[in-house]
C-alpha cells in the first residue's frame, strides 16, 4: 500500500502500483469478454432493505446520510437508509429484476467494481476494495453446464495472470445438496449452523470446529466425526469421490432410501459432473474439496473456493456458486451462478510478496527536451507527431540545462529524450537534424518524428517482477 | 437512463448504454496517456475535515456511518467521519501531500472516477457521476505553459468523442486575476461574491445578477453596469482584448497605477498568451470569455469552461482553472492547474439527445451452436480455438431447435452463427464441415475455427448513432 495513506483500511497506490491493478483488471476483463460476458455497472448504493435482506444485521455496511440529515439521520428507519453496496451480487440480484424486460437470458455479466465493508478499522483488512465477478442469470431455469465452465472462465482469467507473477490456481468445488444431504441423512437438523462452522475449518482447526458442533448445534460426537469425515475427501477422481461417500455413508448407518441420501446424491452427481469434464476441457483446474462450505446461506448447489500454489495465506482468491433462489419477481425465480474475485486482496500479495510493479511511472515513452522556451512549440509539434502515430509522448517541463530534462525523465522512467534539431545553434553545438536518445543504453541518434518508432521493448508500460 | 432505475439520481445503464460509458472512458484515458498523464486512484472517501475545509458546510456531500454506529452517528464530530468525495480535486490534493516524497513534480496525472453529491432527490440531478480529470501539480513553482496545454489536452479528449457524435467543443478561458483587478480597480471589495454572482449569468440572466449584485454585494449601479459590460467580452483575438479592456477601465474612470488595473493586467497577459498560443497549436479551440467565473474560491488564476456546438442546454461539460494555493505542506506550496470532464451528464447528452449506443449488447462475435447437449464439448472447443485467437465467441445456452439458436443470437446482436461439423449427422442433413452464418446478412460459409475471421465491421462491438 502506499505509504502514509491517512484512512485505514482504504488502501491507495502508488502511480507504478496503480498501473498493475490497471493491467489485472483490463486482463480478467478481456478474459470475460472473449467468453461472451456483458459488463454491467451498478450504482454503489443499494437500500438497506436489499441490504439486510432476512434481517442479517451483523453485515459490516456503511449507510450514507446527506450532511443536512446529521443529527435526525438515525430517525430514518435502516431499511430506508442508502447504504454502499459490500458485494456485487446484492446489486446484480436487483438490477436483474427491474430490467428483466430488456436483458436477454441466460444473462452472462461481468462487473469489476469497489465495494466496500463496514468493518472495525483493524491492521490489514481493507474496507474498500475491488472485485470481479461473473454471473450467469437464467430466467426460471438455468443449465448445469454453467456450474462447470464459469470456475473455468475464472481459472483462465487467473492463469492470464502468470505474467503478474501469480502462481497456478486451483477451484475447490462442492455442493450444499451434498453437505445438507449428508448432514440431514446423519440426523443433523441445524444445516446452516453446521455449515457455517464447516467453513471455518482452514481458519481455526478441526479440533475448535468440533467443539462449536458440539457446543451451538446440538451435534453429538459420532455425527461431528462424520462432518469431519466428509470435509477430508478432496479428489479429482469421480469414482474415487462416490466411493469415499458411500463408504462414509455406509460406515455411519446412512439408509439409501432417505431423502438425506436422495438430496447428497443430487450434489454428488453435480459434483462429478464439474470434475469430469473439467479435466476434459482444463485439466488440474478443478478439484472436489467437501470441506468448502461458503459461509453465505444463499448457495443452493455447487460452491466454489479458489487457491493460489504456494500462497496458503491468501486464503480462497475467487469464491461463487449457484443460487437458485436468490433472485425472484412474482412467480418467476431466476436462478444464478457465479464467482467473485478479490481483486485488491490479490494485488496487494503481488505488489508486496511477489514483487510486481509497472516498468515505469509514465506512460511517455518519449521525453521532448526543450532548448529554450521560445522553441517550446517545436517540441511541442514533435510530441503532437509522435501522438498522433500513438507513441506516447511528454515534453519537457521547462528549458533547463539539458541533464536536469534527461534526470525528469529518468525519474519518470521515460526511456527516449527526444532533441528537435536546434536552427538557432541555441546549445553551441551543430545539430542539424532530430535525434533521440536512449537514456538506458545510451544509444543515440539522428530521428525523424514521422516515422521514429522506440524499440518494442521500450514502447510499452509493462509489469516486472522485482523481487526484492 | 435504464428505466425503472430504483434509487433517485444514482445512474445506471443497460448493456448497451454502458458500452458507450467505457468506450468514453477508453477514449479520454487513451488521450491522456498518450500526453504522459500518470494515472492514479484515489479512495472514495475522504474525513469530513478535508472536505470540509474552509467549513463550507452547505457542501452536497454523503458522510458514512457503520451499521454499528446507527443511533449513536451524530455524536461524532462531522470532521472525524468519513464521507464520500464530491470531486477529485480535494482526494489528490491529500494524495500529493501525502506521497510527495515518492512523485515526480511536475506531478501530471489522469483519474476517472465516481463522485457523489449528497443533493435532495431532484429531476435530472445525479447524486452519482463519473469525473474525468486532468491535473499538472507543480513543486513550488508551475510554469504558465500548462495553463495553455492543458485545455488544449482536453478539447483533443472531447474531439475523439466526435464519432460517438458529440459536436465541437470550445474551451472558454478567464482569468481570476484579471476579474478581482477589474473589480478591486472600479472598487468593489467583496470579491469572491460578485464572482459567485457572475457565474450565474448564463442560468439566471443579466438582470436576476444585477439585482444580486447591488442588494447583497454592495454594489452600485455604475459598478453593476461595469460587471456586466467586462462579462460581456468574448473574442479570440489578444489585441482585440487588450483594447476593448483598456477602453472599459478608462470609461470607469480606472487608474492605470493602481493594484487593481496592474493585477488584471497580469491575467490578460495570461488569457492573451493562451489564446494567442492555443491558436497556434489548436486553431478554434479557446477563447477569451470575461464572464467566465467558477463557483470554486480555490481558483487563483485561469479559469475554464467548455461548451459543445449547438448544445447549450448542456452547459459546460469540462471545467477547471488554476489553483495555487489550495495544496501545500508546511512552507511548500504545490500550485496546480486541472480540467474535469463530467462523464455522466455529457454520456447521459449522448444517449438521450444525440441517440448513441453499442452496435450490439454482447461483445462475442459469434455463437457456436450446439446440436445436442451430448456434443456441447465440440462447441466448447470450437469457441476456445476462436478464443485463442482474440476472436469473442459465445457458446449456445441450451441445444434447442437451432431457430432458437439463432434468435437467441440475434437478440444479443451476435452477427455470427457458428454450425460445427455434424458428425454423427444428427441433424438428418449432411453436415461434414463447419460453417459459419451471418445472421446480418444471411451468408453462410464453410469455416475453420483455428484460421476463420470476422469481416472487419462484425469484429468488435462499436458505437452507432441511432437517432430517433
Amino acid at each position: 500500500m502506499a505509504k502514509g495513506a491517512s484512512i485505514s483500511g482504504f488502501p491507495e497506490w502508488l502511480p507504478e502500483q496503480r498501473m498493475v491493478e490497471q493491467k489485472i483488471i483490463d486482463t480478467v476483463k478481456r478474459v470475460f469478454e472473449l467468453h461472451g460476458f456483458i459488463g454491467i455497472e451498478t450504482c454503489a448504493v443499494e437500500t438497506g432493505a436489499s441490504l439486510l435482506k432476512k434481517g442479517e444485521t451483523s453485515k459490516e455496511i456503511y449507510l450514507l446520510s446527506r450532511l443536512q440529515e446529521v443529527r435526525h439521520e438515525s430517525d430514518i428507519p435502516i431499511s430506508e437508509r442508502l447504504g454502499l453496496h459490500f458485494d456485487l451480487t446484492v446489486p446484480l440480484s436487483r438490477y436483474v429484476v427491474e430490467h428483466s424486460g430488456q436483458l436477454t437470458f441466460p444473462f452472462k455479466r461481468w462487473q469489476i467494481q469497489k465495494v466496500w465493508r463496514g468493518e472495525r478499522p483493524q491492521g490489514g483488512r481493507f474496507r474498500e476494495f475491488y472485485q470481479a465477478d461473473i454471473d450467469v442469470v437464467g430466467n426460471n431455469n438455468l443449465p448445469e453446464h454453467y456450474e462447470v465452465e464459469l470456475p473455468l472462465v475464472m481459472c483462465e482469467a487467473l492463469d492470464e495472470l502468470h505474467r503478474f507473477g501469480l502462481s497456478k490456481a486451483t477451484v475447490h468445488v462442492n455442493n450444499r445438496k451434498l453437505s445438507e444431504g449428508f448432514y440431514r441423512a446423519i440426523g443433523l437438523t441445524d444445516i446452516e449452523g453446521v455449515l457455517r462452522e464447516v467453513d471455518k475449518l482452514d481458519k481455526i482447526g478441526p479440533d475448535e470446529v468440533k467443539k462449536l458442533l458440539t457446543e451451538d448445534h446440538g451435534a453429538n460426537e459420532k455425527q461431528t466425526e462424520a462432518c469431519l469425515r466428509l470435509a477430508d475427501i478432496v479428489t479429482t477422481d469421480p469414482n474415487n469421490l462416490r466411493s469415499r461417500f458411500d463408504a462414509l455413508c455406509d460406515s455411519y448407518g446412512v439408509d439409501h432410501t432417505s431423502e438425506g441420501y436422495t438430496l447428497a446424491q443430487q450434489g454428488l452427481n453435480t459434483i462429478c459432473t464439474i470434475i469430469q469434464q473439467s479435466a476434459h476441457i482444463r485439466p488440474g483446474a478443478v478439484i472436489a474439496d467437501c470441506k468448502i462450505a461458503r459461509g453465505l446461506d444463499y448457495y443452493t448447489g455447487s460452491v466454489y473456493e479458489t487457491f493460489i500454489d504456494g500462497a496458503p495465506e491468501l486464503g480462497s482468491i475467487c469464491s461463487g456458486g449457484r443460487y437458485d433462489n436468490l433472485v425472484s419477481k412474482g412467480n418467476r425465480k431466476y436462478p444464478g451462478v457465479g464467482l467473485s474475485i478479490g481483486l485488491s486482496r490479490l494485488l496487494s500479495y503481488l505488489l508486496g510478496t511477489v514483487g510486481a510493479k509497472a516498468s515505469r511511472q509514465s506512460p511517455a515513452s518519449v521525453l521532448v527536451a526543450v532548448w529554450n522556451e521560445s522553441t517550446r512549440d517545436t517540441s511541442n509539434r514533435i510530441a503532437s507527431r509522435l501522438r498522433s502515430r500513438g507513441i506516447c509522448a511528454d515534453v519537457a517541463p521547462q528549458a533547463n540545462k539539458i541533464g536536469k530534462q534527461i534526470k525528469y525523465a529518468s525519474k519518470l522512467g521515460i526511456p527516449y529524450v527526444w532533441f528537435p534539431a536546434d536552427s538557432d545553434n541555441e546549445t553551441g553545438s551543430d545539430v542539424a537534424v532530430d535525434s533521440v536518445k536512449n537514456i538506458v543504453t545510451g544509444e543515440q541518434s539522428p530521428a525523424d518524428s514521422v516515422s521514429w518508432l522506440p524499440d518494442t521493448v521500450y514502447a510499452q508500460q509493462t509489469i516486472v517482477i522485482n523481487k526484492e
